[in-house]
């Protein structure tokens, strides 16, 4: 079946025909079903479209099944299509796909109209201006989206006849003004068509259903695709539907409620409506709306029965619904309902109320939170008395796409060398950057927040502001940056023009933009949880929050761990819910100048001595930050990597840092530059790191394994519970990790002879270079855990380098080669594919291994449902997405239950 | 059993336990078998020798083990160990290793001697003299390699001695004098040892084998072991056999014989011997040994008895023979056989002449040779009277392994950019180096020939060496390099002395280094089957070589292509034998100055004219390349790689080069080089080349197909048969290959249209990422074949950069983390177990897909053994490698056979 009936004689759907009818479509059938008021029609199916999209034309039957599907409808209605003697049929033709896409072409109404139906329709309702207002604007709006007459023709004729017929406002003009009005529209359409506008409504329709087919491949429904990720492949249905009218007369009227506040979650009845008004009028803004209150007294009867039927929608889809009605000549009809779009915190307010209401059950409530809202939750935000009065004093200059958590104020940067200048001069800064690319990493990791004029949700800046926990506001496109002249203005909007270093605000939880500075302050989930400033029982936010990971720590079987190398990061992560430190880098303990000096000093030592001071001086360092790592992480393991990095990262070549070396370890300036020089390799990625040096430098892995039993011993000795782990990164063959294993127990087993320590430790491996998993049987008998380190081993599966493959990796989601950025989503064909090869050779030998992801796939939502279904055991994300993490896990393993159970 | 008795008492093991007996033992048993007069004894198994390595010390029941072959020794031969009133049994104690060590302990004679025995055997024997040269033999012998005293004390004291007593040479003491000899070397050994000489004939031969034992892992053993890649875990034997004396009488004596001329080839008895005297003597070279046939004077039964014993092991071994034998008072003993080592056109004779002989079959006789022998045989080599007037000029200054083929003289450069600086000004170049390593490269393109002190068959200089097909001498370890004063002298050679730029030349054939210069020709294969200078019925070594190549073809599975990228390359390649081109590589076509400037061209092109007008120019000089490879290839496979190299490799940053191009351009210098800046990549292995260029420059793609089909039209119109093969590098998803070529598919159609061409052309996809193996099912449903390229294969799955790897791969190989260099020979565990999945899951889809390796393990016997196992298709590699390949492919195959169905 191609065509699906929906009104009182026959409804073919329902709701889970989504694939099929769309969501909007569906949602119809549905409410027919349930006995909805609801303006009858009929829905061509998502199958045509994929017919239409492969052949460019419609499939034969299709006239015969529209033919048929109309004849109902008129059967139904009462009313005939194209008929000059009686009430004619018209009809709205809409685009539905199985999720929403407001790329797509939109709406038409009034469709059927014509110099015939138009005198019909004028006669049967005693509406003459009505009649032709209608006509005037289905001209129009045919006219523009089907066949692609540009919009401002029309306006500008219409101000033209005001002007002359004297009159403000649309609706001041008279039924005669209108058929002029009419007359000159189609003028307009056959000059710019070449053919005059199609007279037949049979025609109108093919064509109007053509163009929503059409559109589901214009360029901004592709981007939208794109941005959110949704398959090419879904395709669109179009609904018909029989039209009402709210501009009919007094007792007409359309609007739009919610069956709670979409902002606060609150479960109250909200929303507005206009009187005598089609939803046009509602966009237009020329008459402000009253709210949905209002109509208590205007018309407490159809006010009544609206909340009776919102409750019933509320109640049958289980979730908030987003109403449109139209009253015609007080007769109420629903023209559409879906699940409400809600801000972070109605999120979870909305989820919880409606578990605790008995609306849904738990894991539903559970799965209905994005978990890239808790950020937002988590982050700091403007203070809503800054945000009304910026508002009204213009200071809104744009908005995007809420693409970070958080709100931020700073001086503008153009250029991440710009932030990064800015910012060493203590300077707050955004970087506002037509789009960013690999190459603007340290500006952005020195700003406040991040804006683009380009990209999406998943665009390269969105993704890494979002793993570096910064606002980012994404896809600001009325921003017109000119990067020569390092000014900013805003399209649309003559007058204001900013220059770098003036002052700009982003609300990364609405995609506001701002002129000037606005106050921000702590979230009220941060100031119950981490800064403990706001008791619980103040907070009902921070209640259901605490509740949610209530839930999550039942339900889900994935444990998660933070990344974390201080004592700060890992009582941070800890405060988040993180269950252990996943991965602690002990390179990036090394990055304060003086204890980098130290490393250099390792480096660069000609005598065993000179090497060995070096090194004791190293071990202190450590000692001190693994403790601090064990004291936040009592009773959690602690897992920690022992050194990765090529030794040529601590020892640039740049001139200056040479000559301070040089001078500070007292060696001519020639020796540290040559040192350093055979130190630079040509693919440092696949080059003399990792494991390879711990191989070649025994002595270092030596002396990390003796800072670790170090600090734990004392640790134990203050009272903490510890467990070390410690990691071998980099590893390909067993041999390293017997070879590194055995260093670390002998470095054991001298310090329990010197101290008669007893740790319980034990020694892992990194899973991150293929031959490791494809050798993970052989590598399972020597370690006693596995961390797949995802980022390098995607690195060396795709053979792309993270830090150049910005150059090409855009041109590949162009051209959908990989669907979405490799380092961001875990390539599960490929990077995946080796993974299952690494665990079910480890678990031959080694059932119960303990395995996780450490690296930023970690923090993932599809790759930690990846990481779920394969059993494994955690993941190590960033600290401040262990409260993502922890949510996704939860939901991938309820999704898995559920799809080894469907209902 | 740990002790294997041989003798005509008992004879326990056979010539097939060799990995049980040692290649010596096993042989010594097998001719007691075959009824052959062998001095009786035992071995004792390479089992005991695994066991004193696990527990550094002898297994408990060997003593009773050893007693008990004693008695059964001393009842066969009647003489007792130790016997002080009868003929006391002495015997000797090698090492005898599975395969043939050199590096090891060798031998001791006489053990059993002591104060007393002595004076039996001078009794007995009648013969004080010679009781006591033995004893002082012995003593000398077992203080310095079991006991580790330094030989000079012995030889200082007998030269001492010689002085007082007046004689010059040894044989010339009396016994009176050696009596003092004796007794000086006693002293010698308490003062050297603190403790006396071991009195007791059991002790001292449970010293000598835990001595045979020990020496397993002395550092010459292994460094030869690690040389010839022979397993640490083989183990070595003793052999335990009573003496015979050669030097008892006149009618005594010794010498070895080889069944065939080891030199030559020749089916002639080969050999000399020395009468009245000892192995000892012959090595020490003071008695000039006569020629075997003059035993047929000295000795007529014996030399014929020796003669037709030969010809029974040459016919029971099937292989030419190296015998040692000695004469004792009349009775001929033999000491040992083996297969005889054979210069590379003595084995290719050999082989040919036993099979003719019946001797071996076919299968055996191609087996015979060693691959890596023939290019060898195609090399220049050095005219046999020069050698012969350099040898007695004093020119020879050393000798080291004969690591690459042929024979060169030029200047000493004893560094790579001297190589470069010397062959620039068109001076033949050797580059001496203490070793070799990849920085060193492009000198070692630029020389004639390397030779380095240091290293073995398998070094750098050796692999590099064969693989460019050069002479190399390695580890000629009598060189000393100076390398501040820029000389050369020869240890234990005062007074030489060479500095850089004097000629010197090596011979890669013997591993010979001569001062001067020697004159080179072409060797015999070459003057055949290249230049064709010498016909073919008059050289035999031709003719077997020709027969050798048509076995092959018949015998072998896998085809072999050349990598060649231009028609000379191609030509010589099929002269070799080459089934095809397997890898033409694109990038090397533009190499040259006038063509790589249209390449930076298109690369700095600023408009689509511009770049169209540089890709023009590239397609004519690609179209005539392609032409010459088709050309040559008539008949056969070429297939050609789409550019492969990222961008940056056409556009260097040297500001020379930069101020060449702006100029030659026409453009600002400052262009060309922030162009140049911002195509350098931080691992530019894993970057934006390959077919990543022809994703994101569809143009040069189509370019380069347009080349190709041009180039293909052209020559099918010149008469050629052109099979065109277009192979997409680097792909690691199926959607790269998919749009590549639609790209080529698109160039061909539009190429049709306009000349009416047809071309039975294949497109293929490269494996050489990981991804593309673990997907290569996708991948196959687009491609027509694969070919693996696994140098960079290899990079990506071990994560080692070919360019940086060098700073580990010497200790990686050293701690016998990889057994070898994973660029050399594919490393089977990991990247192996990588292709099998990948040919799996390929041919699950496409089962006949065509599969090759091209890449520098394709020249590599032991990779071409594991792609025939996996019924590969073929292997491209150098144009001289390819007799390599052959033969390597069909020895695999027979391998292969053997394998399935054991005999």
């Amino acid at each position: 079946m191609k065509i699906y009936y929906f009104g009182k004689k026959r409804t073919d759907g329902r709701a889970s025909g989504k694939l099929l009818l769309g969501g909007k479509g569906a949602n119809l059938a549905e409410m027919c079903h349930m006995g909805i008021p609801v303006p009858p029609g009929f829905t061509i199916s998502t199958e045509v479209c994929h017919l239409y999209q492969k052949h460019k034309s419609f499939p034969e039957e299709l006239t015969t099944d529209i033919q048929n599907a109309l004849s109902l409808l008129e059967e139904e209605t009462g009313k005939k299509f194209g008929s000059r003697d009686s009430l004619p049929l018209l009809v709205s033709v809409r685009s539905g796909s199985p999720v929403s896409m407001p790329g797509m072409m939109d709406t038409i109404l009034n469709l059927g109209l014509n110099d015939d139906t138009v005198q019909s329709l004028a006669r049967e309702t005693s509406g003459e201006r009505f009649a032709w207002d209608s006509y005037r604007r289905f001209i129009q709006m045919f006219s523009d989206v089907v066949l692609g007459v540009p919009h401002h023709f029309f306006e500008e004729t219409l101000t033209q006849l005001k002007k002359k017929e004297n009159v403000l406002y649309d609706y001041e003009l008279s039924a005669q003004a209108l058929k002029i009005l009419v007359a000159e529209y189609k003028k307009i359409t056959l000059r710019e068509t070449g053919s005059p506008f199609p007279e037949s409504p049979l025609q109108q329709l093919h064509q109007a259903v053509e163009a929503v087919f059409k559109s589901w491949n214009n360029r901004r429904a592709t981007t939208y695709r794109k941005i959110h990720a949704i398959p090419e492949t879904l395709c669109t249905a179009v609904n018909v539907q029989s039209m009402v009218f709210g501009n009919l007369s007094a007792n007409s009227g359309t609007g739009v409620v919610f069956t709670r506040n979409p902002s606060t979650g609150e479960n109250l009845f909200y929303g507005e409506y206009l009187q005598n008004a089609q939803g046009e009028d509602v966009v237009a803004g020329i008459r402000t709306p009253k709210p949905i209150s209002s109509l208590e007294s205007d018309d407490s009867v159809n006010y009544l029965e609206l909340k009776k039927i919102a409750s019933k929608l509320e109640a049958h889809f289980h979730d908030m619904q987003d109403i449109e009605f139209t009253i015609e000549q007080g007769k109420l009809f629903i023209l559409q309902t879906r699940s409400g779009k809600r801000t972070a915190p109605a999120s979870l307010h909305i989820a919880m109320d409606s578990f605790k209401e008995g609306l849904i059950d738990r894991e539903t409530a559970l799965m209905r939170i994005d978990p890239e809202a808790l950020p937002h939750l988590l982050a700091n935000v403007f203070n809503a008395d800054e945000i009304e009065q910026a508002a009204n004093s213009g200071q809104l200059l744009a908005t995007g796409l809420p693409a970070g958590p958080g709100a931020a104020s700073g001086a503008i940067a153009f250029s991440a060398d710009r932030a990064v200048e800015f910012a060493n001069q203590g300077k707050p800064t955004i970087l506002v950057r037509l789009e960013t690319s690999p190459e603007d990493i340290a500006g952005m990791e020195k700003s406040r927040g991040i804006l683009t004029a380009r990209g999406g949700m998943t665009s390269h800046a969105a993704v890494v502001a979002r793993g570096m926990n910064k606002p980012c506001v994404a896809g600001a496109s009325d921003l017109v940056i000119h990067e020569r002249e390092l000014t900013l203005t805003i399209q649309g909007r003559a007058g204001i023009q900013l220059k770098e270093g003036d002052t700009i605000s982003i609300d990364g939880y609405t995609g506001s933009v701002y002129a000037g500075e606005l106050a921000t302050s702590p979230s009220e989930i941060h100031r119950v949880f981490i800064e403990k400033s706001l008791p619980l029982e103040n907070s009902p936010l921070a209640q259901k929050y605490y509740q949610l990971m209530q839930w999550v720590e039942e339900i889900s079987t994935l444990g998660v761990r933070a990344n974390a190398d201080t004592g700060a990061d890992a009582s941070h992560a800890r405060s988040y819910g993180a269950q252990g430190i996943g991965l602690a880098r002990t390179e990036h303990m090394f990055f304060s100048p003086q204890k980098i000096m130290e490393v250099r000093k390792m480096i660069l030592a000609e005598t065993e001595e000179e090497r060995a001071k070096a090194l004791e001086q190293m071990l202190e360092f450590q000692e001190h930050n693994f403790y601090d790592l064990f004291r936040e992480m009592d009773g959690f393991p602690v897992t920690i990597r022992l050194l990765d990095p090529p030794l040529h990262e601590f020892l640039p070549v740049e001139p200056s840092i040479i000559n301070e070396i040089a001078e500070e370890l007292g060696i001519p300036a020639e020796t540290v530059l040559s040192r350093a020089r055979s130190l630079r390799e040509i693919n440092p990625m696949l080059g003399h790191r990792g494991c390879r040096l711990g191989i070649t430098f025994p002595e270092i892995t030596a002396m990390q394994a003796r800072a670790i039993f170090l600090a734990a011993h004392r640790a134990i000795n203050d009272g903490y519970r510890v467990h070390p782990e410690i990691m071998i990164p980099l590893a390909g063959h067993w041999k390293e990790v017997q070879l590194q294993k055995k260093v670390i127990e002998d470095t054991y087993r001298e310090l329990q002879k010197e101290k008669g320590l007893f740790i319980p430790f034990r020694t892992g491996s990194m899973i991150e270079v293929p031959r490791a998993a494809l050798t993970s049987d052989e590598i399972a008998r020597e370690a006693d855990f596995f961390s797949f380190g995802t980022n390098d081993l995607t690195q060396m599966t795709l053979g792309f380098s993270r830090d150049d493959s910005g150059t090409f990796i855009p041109q590949y989601l162009e051209h959908k080669i990989y669907e979405s950025d490799p380092f961001r989503t875990l390539d599960m064909e490929g990077v995946g594919s080796l993974i299952r090869i690494a665990l079910d050779k480890a678990r031959a030998v080694k059932p119960d291994i303990p395995t996780g992801i450490c690296g930023e796939h970690g923090g993932d939502p599809k790759t930690i449902a990846f990481a779920v279904s394969l059993g494994m055991d955690y993941v190590s994300v960033s600290p401040f997405r262990v409260p993502v993490a922890r949510l996704a896990a939860a939901q991938a393993k309820i999704s898995l239950a559920r799809n080894k159970n469907p209902a």
